[in-house]
């Protein structure tokens, strides 16, 4: 099953999406919004998925689906997590500084607490007030939970995960040293992430979706140039019910979570940092990896970071080369009051 | 106006409460949800208000008001970010450590991005696995605001404080050093905090609520004896407007957006930290800020963490000597799944 949130008021109107993306039907005789379906998701999933079913017959009422009419499809949500499961991305930052990495971040998940309260559509503009913030795009994969209680299992969270989306967890390179010197955590280099149109149910991704992780690769352009194409599945240190544990602990998550993988990232083929797909490697998921690849390699980072109408595109492609989630396709623009 | 909402699936239901916290009417005729009433604020807030002149002049039904029926205002909220605004707290933090705190902490407030899915209820028990974690209160005052756009200056946030309550920042102390070693901020050392029964307009609070600051001491119990009468509207450096503008420089706040002060901290009538309530002084907002003081003076800290058992009580008077938020009242619980 594949939902949406086309753009209406603060929380979207829900839509049964086909498999191919090509058309849609309203959500509304079972549900008005995705936050809706996600607090009664026992009573709405079966009948939901009926409608998706009646779909791919035709034998519902259909409309023609649009990506770029989809807000996220939680425009605003009661929690987003962020994860940095991938600790092959993590080891690069700290090599980069000239750094140890602490052998403990193997075994214990980085995790920061997002802002949810109000993510930007998958086609609309990144606006920022300065290009020297260091704007970066970050590829990832997030799921929706259901509810889920303290002190959580792995195994259990994995039965809990309900969606699943791809994100641009944007990031403010230039503001996060000091933001993060001052010991509290990411907040003003962290503006508003975007998600992608469409969010998928685990079981629609078939045998793609195995061991709470998503085994394919995650396509990043940059102005409609390939940046990036790592495979998701791999090098993912923590999957997401170990993710979903993690965040659990010591209280409860709420129906709707979103839980974030952090920036998608592979080591290359010889077990070194990734080579850029002009050279024959999977590419980076931000730019930030690049110049720290490019630190380790060369001495300093030469890539810039995103400008003034510069564009990030962001998809995941099944066997079939058909797009999964749609994509999110953002131009980078100024922020003026 | 008062508003409140009681405990009822997973929002509540929203109440306008009567100044003296005796009455209640329903606000359904008008909105059933706090966020509900956050979401169309130029509409709702003129038609809550004439439920609230109805209520003081007897002519809307009503029903008797029980603060143990509450949620907390917004169960669940879109946001919740906590300042550190008593910059003498954060000092002593220091002091503590033997560590010299940046002298830019008296100017670039500093701010955590706090869970906002799973508010306790003001007199729900605080459940936690262990009490190894090192349970502490902290009592601190709390914004709710409406949209906040991007970039807005002090003086526009503080007019787009919708509502002002208090809040229960649970912290478990001997979580946070590994947490915030890995620089990511708190994540498993902040589970849910607690909000006060009645959420207050400014307006509400008269000559208290001044300059973005709430003036009037906020009372801490420990076991119902005195533990803290600190001040909220002294050594608060940064006001709500400043807190609210520092949330707001790189993203849009979405209405229903919690705002914390930090731990209310004052200073000594000497300058020096703060004295116990038993020894003459105004006490303190949270334990740790005790055990700080103890560290300071006599070379170790004394006074334990909470114990399963324990309560905590907090609350704000008026002049007259009347409870104006109601009061949060919890006990310490283990948590067992």
């Amino acid at each position: 099953m594949k939902l949406a949130s086309l753009t209406h008021g603060r929380d979207g109107r829900l839509v049964v999406v086909s498999n191919d993306l090509t058309r849609a039907t309203d959500a509304f005789p079972v549900v008005a919004t995705l936050q809706g379906a996600l607090d009664d998701w026992e009573r709405c999933a079966p009948r939901l998925s009926d409608l998706s079913e009646g779909l791919e017959h035709g034998s519902v009422p259909s409309f023609r689906f649009h990506e770029h009419d989809c807000a996220s499809p939680l425009p605003r949500a009661y929690q987003w997590v962020d994860g940095s499961a991938y600790v092959n991305h993590v080891d690069l930052v700290r090599k980069a500084r000239g750094a140890e990495m602490p052998a403990s971040f193997w075994t214990d998940p980085l995790m920061y607490q997002g802002g949810s309260d109000s993510f930007l559509g998958p086609r609309q503009p990144i606006r920022i007030a300065s290009e020297d913030y260091g704007i970066d795009l970050e590829a990832e994969i997030a799921v929706i939970t259901g509810d889920v209680p303290m002190g959580v299992s792995p195994d259990e969270a994995r039965a809990l995960i309900r969606l699943v989306m791809l994100v641009n967890d944007v990031s403010l390179r230039n503001l996060i040293p000091a933001e993060l010197a001052k010991g509290f955590g990411f907040l003003q280099s962290k503006p508003s992430s975007a998600f992608s149109p469409v969010a998928v149910t685990p079981g629609e991704l078939g045998s793609a979706w195995k061991d709470g992780k998503l085994h394919l690769p995650l396509l990043a352009q940059i102005n409609g140039k390939p940046f990036g194409k790592p495979e998701a599945g791999i090098d993912m240190t923590f999957d997401f019910g170990v993710l979903i544990a993690h965040a659990a602990k010591t209280r409860p998550l709420v129906a709707g979570t979103i839980v974030g993988s952090g920036t998608v990232s592979n080591r290359d083929a010889d077990g070194g940092p990734g080579r850029r797909v002009g050279e024959g490697g999977l590419g980076y998921a931000c730019i930030a990896e690049q110049r720290m690849v490019e630190t380790i390699r060369d001495g300093a980072a030469k890539t810039p970071f995103l400008r003034f109408g510069d564009s990030v595109r962001i998809e995941m492609k099944d066997a079939a080369g058909h797009s999964i989630f749609g994509a999110i396709d953002q131009e980078i623009m100024p922020y003026v009051r």
